[in-house]
């Protein structure tokens, strides 16, 4: 029987690369009278469901993470798994 | 001296609730071959940098989740804290 695992996987935006929609998020804050909020930077993750005896499974989902979840480029990413 | 400390909101939408992304997401990865992935869902989260000392910060945190990062028909959201 093939079972199935969880993999969640966190892709933000590297340091030094500049956040509009964390800016914004920002900015409304401090116009809603939350001056306690200093910085804020956003950020998506995946919560990936795969089959657990898929061939070499955690290679595959550290691929799709570089090809089609993140950006290389301006965008880091980590993978949980569960 | 006021200290600084971060929590992180994962929003998510709600079970039942159709994520197109998510579906789009999955429907790509089956076109590259990646037939070993059964579902996938997505999710935003916001880094948070608040006051340490601020007035009841963990209320603040709490009532932004639910009038701004998150919208309470549609989506869950979960706060951790560091």
């Amino acid at each position: 029987m093939s079972g199935e695992k969880k993999a969640v996987v966190y892709v933000r935006l590297k340091e030094g690369v500049l956040d509009p929609q964390g800016v914004t998020i920002h900015k409304a804050l401090l116009q809603m009278g939350y001056k306690d909020f200093l910085s804020v930077r956003s950020g998506r993750f995946f919560e990936l469901t795969v089959r657990a005896d898929g061939d070499d499974i955690d290679r595959q989902i550290d691929e799709v993470c570089a090809r089609l979840l993140a950006n290389p480029v301006i965008e880091s990413y980590s993978v949980e798994k569960s």
